[in-house]
């Protein structure tokens, strides 16, 4: 029985026994064999979630230079209509200038020792070993390259933070393979008391909301910016540069900080997630794509305007990047697949994912803007 | 020019520009007038995103009473399989418990006055008028029903946040629509000086991590619970009570705290972003529905786990919910569409995320432990 | 033996032991019967902390009106004559308006039930009895008002969150004896399964920084606020608003927003602690001291700047606040012992700690902005 | 006029103005010249601050090692009882053990470029001077050894984060100068546009809550443990290792995590308060002494506990070290002054710190277990 019959029939046995008909669900043109063997288990069909385009926009990365448009997969009536007044915003003001400050992906282990001063003695070795642990994480991946191990201990708890780059794979699960490796390694050599606790301790960390993303980023850590003419804020944004300012000062600044949140932001996490599921990435990693800052400020007369995302954890191979949809919503953008050299294609994208992240901020920040400014002539114009 | 037509043209147009094959992207079964006037602009055609079920799995809840088949959209392989086996422990332990502590959406608008005495004054004054303002957002809105309005003053900066059910609706745009409306009244009505500045000040909060819904909630709060015998986490989970308790402890308690994280437990955002995208839920609401607490502990010999959720944010009628899959989705587990009374789907709703999210833990959480144990045996073994 | 010769008598054992001289800590006028029976056990003397005066400060309080002179016991050189600057500029610009919000001491006190279901039980059975909870406390002291129990649910452990008045006194020693009272009767009363497993289970939340305290509030929550013209800027501050608008929003705001810090401010600790030692309040309140907002703008030409300040826990009887030099310090602010009613002494007090903290940012600050200022002149000079 | 006479007719000023009679403010004995040199502005006297002993407290540390008595000075009754209770409990199982992880003060300054692109590039060229910038700090004191130079980006918001040892001074205004001097010197060399903007940027940060410090430690990190045997326990703390467990599990753990805090503890504050008061430490350093850990566990039959704290200012030279009574507390615990080599006064006295924090964990958690236990027995005994 080849894959295809298997979700068939397991789809037909879920509508019998739910009373349901399951149409739609069924109705696809994914290659079911790779799917069944690489991203889901149990499978019945697929979700359709309807797909828009914003843009063009225009990016000026180190990668990604040009105009592109931007796939998002969204059932958010608005969105890519809003993100497409943001592209337009800046592609008229000449693109969104973009880089990429860091580059890595982390794995946090867990390591137990019955106290602290042997939690001490165990970091002390795991230091003095480190070139031999990160030379044991090649062994399990060629394009993977450790560049540390950061150390935590409290109590007799000992976390370890694999940080490496994983060329144009988001890299999970090359890490979480490669650093279990290594950890294995050290349990059985180091000549202590040690047990190895968890292949992840929470330290990496991963699909949580934490400041630890916040401060030492994860994945791609990505700042997009542009200096917004007056005039270009009138036209498109129907709002000034002031009163984009004092919404995002008050809102993005003061009112995340008053929740206690690590999203200093408008609504990353809706660009976000329409582009996750667009281009085949990991969704759960819209909880880091949330973190981060979105600033405005008044220069001379004009709207600059910045969004820093510490954690953009994206990938052109591996996961769901080779679907048929997904593949082809990465070609889009030119970045399907692995680069040359390796991780160029993932950089490019976490470029036009920062650029388009503020293509979205730019549209709601105006709208809000726009409508405080709309009341106040709808003031004027009621004396 | 039909829509369908207009999304062949823009999506041919797409290929031309950046010289691609949209093929997959083009074939889809979903009502594309729907969805083109309710969910997406710019379409170019759809996301598959394979979908599997896990189950059947037994809930007991208010609402969701019986066993249940769990459809999950994602990419991430494996995924489905350990949710699976959680379903499976849970379901032979009798089943996941369930409750919905809280049920409310919010927004949280931002007014500015001059300074902290006119803030004040104008906080008094709303205070006096609650229920006025409260039968305001009613004319927007027969389902919204508000039960109070929340105050925060910073400075001259004003929250209000209105907390309020919305019927079966995750109720997001009902009370945008609502609490913009009595703003509005509230600016033209009030004596002094304000200015209603945004219609939301990040006091809501949406699609940010945050201290404030961990501790406030949004959405539906849900708890979910279960025993689990010991002879089940052994012969299903491989592991030992002790041993869950172990590393949940560590990893999701400790590892977490240090991390500055407000999620508490291994991977609730997996779960989630699975579920959301099968059933037709706002997708960056996983960012909300990745806080909250993993609890093991030792009850007599058997293990006893919970999940508290504190911001559930899903719906059965709007949004993505009427789309054909996701529809079909929703049907899977008896929920789709308006309650009677209004309400009881999205509740019902919500139990049956919170007992998955359970068992999404379980077996996370039993597979990293099991592997100590694994390890545990092979060097017993090495001897 | 009297109370005093038991202090000589320890000292001098000290002394022998350690091989130390303690004729400074042997010398001090405070009443050792009363600190012995109150404030200290193990009795060798005292810690002479320096004690200096700032002022006059004009505060435009509902209480405290006029011009005070404040006393900051500090050995951290220059913080007095800091805060004397700001003290001159607020009282040129006629004085700090403050505002108290809220006033409320709290206790979150601790139950475990079984799981979640039988905590949902308990929270019911305890909302339905919370007049008759509330009229518990009030047989342990009659200046205790509590004005509502507030609940949280994780799993099966329940929080309840005693919030009330406690007139002049700061009151933790008050709310707790009183709630432990209720909790007993709880614990004795309630049908269920229940144990009354801690009288403060950290959702009080007393000495630990929190985003709890920093959105509900705990003890008084201030704000003070001033406009301080242009001239005066430039005169006492020798800076621009502008200048000082810029240092804060990117030191308080974004700096402390990427720290994951609760304290958007320069150093309301400084002050906080230098008051609190003088005026004999629980000094490990400082924690909840260093939250809270520090807001900078410029309106028209001048400077606009307010303090907010979620969480000062302050009284004027009970604690340190009877011992020699504390009450002396306490008498020079007009608010020694208990107020006609009770509650306004303290009310007053933590109106004065307000401005003073307000004074002390603006200082900071402008210090802060001056070096920047001083730097552009002497790059203008180096052409 | 000598600084006696001058403090003398000032406070007779304040008398005179404010109506009140300070006799007890203007006894005192420390040496007047000094302190106004160095701690304090416009001095009226002293305030007196009980202070008590707690111990003997056997400490195994790395420099701190055999039986200490803890000088306290705190006005908050039956703290050094309390205390005290702690250290016979640890004493009598052996001693607490203590680590110092690390040492470092920090400083976190703000520069300002027009933009991420300008920032980026004034990063790479102080990486590519890091050792030059080293050399700088130099000139400003030969004890400061800054080790290394972190750096952030947020928009064009640049922070440069010093860290490095002090010697045995706590070392804040030793690295502020030496920080200050080193931006001027980049600010005048630097190629590019670059403002250096304040000589703080809350990325230090000093004296407020936050993750930062939780997370990358700040002063000295300290650890203490001990093994109490259950008979101790039992004894002593009139409780049960398995009480304190779920005492602190519930509250320490899940309580504050709850509470959004970064004070997994119970009452870390009030030592440190009370140590850093009669110590001559800064005060306002209480702050950041209040986050960490306090984790308890069963081994074997008996209780394993620690206290892990990210950040210790302490010094025992400059600030209020010198000063009389402080002075002499210091040499209570054999460590006044600068060590031989300088660093090991100040890491002994951190360890000691640590351990006395250890000794009011188990007497507080101990304290409210055995009331719970206690209830339990009055059940029983009700029967």
């Amino acid at each position: 029985m080849g894959p295809e019959e298997a979700v068939n029939i397991r789809r037909e046995a879920i509508e019998k026994i739910t009373g349901t008909k399951l149409e739609n669900i069924g109705y696809y043109s994914l290659d079911v064999k790779r799917s069944t063997a690489r991203n889901i288990e149990n499978m019945i069909g697929v979700a359709q979630v309807p797909m828009g385009i914003a843009g063009p926009l225009k990016v000026n990365g180190e990668l990604a230079k040009g105009e592109f448009y931007i796939p998002l997969a969204t059932t958010e009536g608005a969105l890519v209509a809003s993100v497409n007044r943001g592209c337009k915003a800046l592609t008229l003001s000449g693109g969104a200038n973009v880089l990429v400050l860091e580059d890595k992906i982390t794995r946090g282990v867990l390591f137990k020792a019955p106290n602290a001063l042997e939690a001490k003695k165990f970091v002390n070795w795991v230091m003095e070993n480190e070139k031999r642990i990160i030379e044991k994480t090649k062994e399990k991946s060629r394009h993977l390259k450790i560049r540390r191990i950061r150390h935590w201990i409290v109590g007799g708890n000992v976390w370890l933070r694999f940080e490496g780059e994983t060329g144009d794979a988001m890299g999970m699960n090359m890490i979480t393979i490669a650093s279990e490796h290594a950890c294995s390694w050290i349990e059985e050599n180091y000549p202590g008391k040690i047990t190895f606790l968890a292949a992840s301790g929470n330290m990496c960390i991963d699909k949580k909301p934490s400041a630890l993303n916040m401060i030492t980023g994860r994945g791609k850590t990505v700042i997009a910016e542009a200096v917004i003419p007056r005039d270009i804020v009138e036209r498109v944004l129907k709002t000034t540069p002031e009163n984009m300012v004092d919404v995002a000062y008050r809102k993005n600044l003061i009112g995340s900080a008053l929740a206690g949140s690590y999203g200093f932001n408008a609504h990353f996490a809706n660009i976000i997630a329409a582009m996750y599921i667009a281009l085949g990435q990991d969704v759960a990693h819209v909880v880091e794509g949330s973190h981060g800052f979105s600033l405005f400020e008044v220069q001379g007369k004009d709207l600059y305007a910045s969004v820093t995302l510490p954690a953009v954890q994206v990938g052109t191979v591996g996961g769901g990047t080779g679907l048929g949809t997904q593949r082809e919503a990465l070609e889009i953008l030119g970045v399907a697949g692995g680069g040359n050299p390796p991780g160029i294609n993932a950089r490019k994208l976490a470029e036009i994912v920062g650029a388009t992240v503020l293509a979205g901020e730019l549209s709601l920040i105006g709208a809000l803007a726009a409508r405080h400014l709309g009341k106040a002539h709808q003031e004027l114009g009621r004396g």
